[in-house]
C-alpha cells in the first residue's frame, strides 16, 4: 500500500531517531495524525527551541541555555574538583547522588578506534587547559565502565598525572540492590579487587 | 539537576507519544540536541505536513492526501467487497497480502463500553449507507481478534445481514510459522473449531 507522501516522509524521519524502528515510527506517525494539531505544534516548537536556545558551556561542554553553565558559573560549587564524563546526560546521573559538589568536564564521547574516534575528537585539550591553569586538586574520571570508557580513563590519567593533580576513577563492583547470582565474572572480579575493610 | 528549560520541555512533549517513556524521551531529546539542525527541521516539517496535508477519505475514512482515497477512486478495485477494519493503519496489513482487491471501510475504533466507545462513536452509519446503496456483495469483518474486536464484528453482522449482504469474519487460529507449544488455549480452540478438510 502506498501511504500518503507526507505520512511516509514522517515515518522515514522518525525512523532516523535512536531506538525507533519501522513499527515504532509508523505508530508514532499515526499518533501524530490522529491527535490534535496543537499537540503536534507544541512538539515542533519544543524541537526548534532546543536547537535554537540550548548550547554547550564553553568551559565544561555541558548543555546549557546560558554560557557558562550553572555549574561553572555557580558559587556553591567546588571548582577544584572536576568530574570527567562522556556525555552531557551523564551530569544528571552524578547530580542525582546529591553528594558531588564539584564541577564537570564533558568529553563528548569516548576513545573508540573502531569507530574512528581518537583523542582529537574529544574535548581533552580543554580539560588539560583547565587543570594546567591551576586550582584543581582532583580529577574524577567517571567515564563508563566499558572497554572504551576504561581506555579513555587510562589515557586521560596518563596525561593528567604529570600536571600534579590527584586523578581518581569511580569504583566498579556489584550494583546496590542487585542479586549476586546475576553478577557477571568481570564485575565480580572488580568487586573483589575493590573490597574494603569494614 | 535542572535541565535547560527548552530541553526539559522537549522531553515532556516526547513523553506524551505512545511507547516513549521517561528514559526514551530523554534519549531522543539529547539526540535532537546533538544532531544537525537540518535533521530537526526536516522532522518538524514532516510533522506539520502530515497535519496539514493528510486527511480522511470521505467514503471509507482511510487516510489520504486526496479525497476520495486511491482505493475508493480506483478503477482496479472491486467496489462490491468491503473490508471493515478498526484503524487506518490496518489497511497496510491487508494490502501486504496482495490478495485483497476490494475496498475498505475504517471504523476509527472498536466498540468498548469500558472506554465509553459506543456505536455512535464509530463510523458505522457510513458503512450501512454504503451497503444499503447496493452493489455490495460481501462485507469482510477484519476487526482485531480481541474481545472488543469480536463484539464489534458481531454487532456489525447483526446490522448488516438484514441488508441482504454476505457477511464474513477473518479466520482465527494459530499464526503461520509459530510453534504450537506457545499457542494459548483460546487461539488453539479457535484453530480446532476452524479446521478444514484437506
Amino acid at each position: 500500500m502506498s501511504l500518503p507522501e507526507p505520512l511516509s516522509r514522517l515515518i522515514e524521519q522518525l525512523q532516523k531517531l535512536p531506538g525507533i524502528g519501522a513499527k515504532g515510527a509508523q505508530r508514532l506517525a499515526f499518533h501524530v495524525l490522529k491527535n490534535p494539531r496543537d499537540d503536534a505544534e507544541r512538539l515542533c516548537d519544543a524541537i526548534r527551541d532546543v536547537k535554537e536556545q540550548v548550547t554547550y558551556c564553553s568551559i565544561c561542554n555541558n548543555i546549557t541555555a546560558a554560557d557558562p553553565c550553572v555549574f561553572c558559573a555557580g558559587d556553591g560549587r567546588d571548582h577544584g574538583v572536576i568530574c570527567v564524563i562522556e556525555e552531557p546526560q551523564n551530569v544528571m546521573v552524578v547530580e542525582k547522588t546529591r553528594e558531588f559538589r564539584g564541577v564537570y568536564h564533558v568529553l563528548m564521547g569516548v576513545l573508540s578506534p573502531l569507530h574512528g574516534v581518537g583523542p582529537d575528537d574529544l574535548k581533552i585539550k580543554g580539560l588539560l587547559h583547565r587543570v594546567g591553569a591551576g586550582g584543581v586538586s582532583e580529577v574524577i574520571l567517571a567515564t563508563s565502565p566499558t572497554v572504551e570508557g576504561e581506555a579513555t580513563a587510562l589515557y586521560l590519567a596518563r596525561l593528567l598525572k604529570p600536571l600534579g593533580v590527584r586523578v581518581t576513577r569511580i569504583a566498579m563492583g556489584v550494583p546496590v540492590g542487585s542479586d549476586l547470582e546475576y553478577a557477571d565474572e568481570v564485575t565480580m572480579t572488580r568487586a573483589m579487587e575493590g573490597r574494603r575493610e569494614l
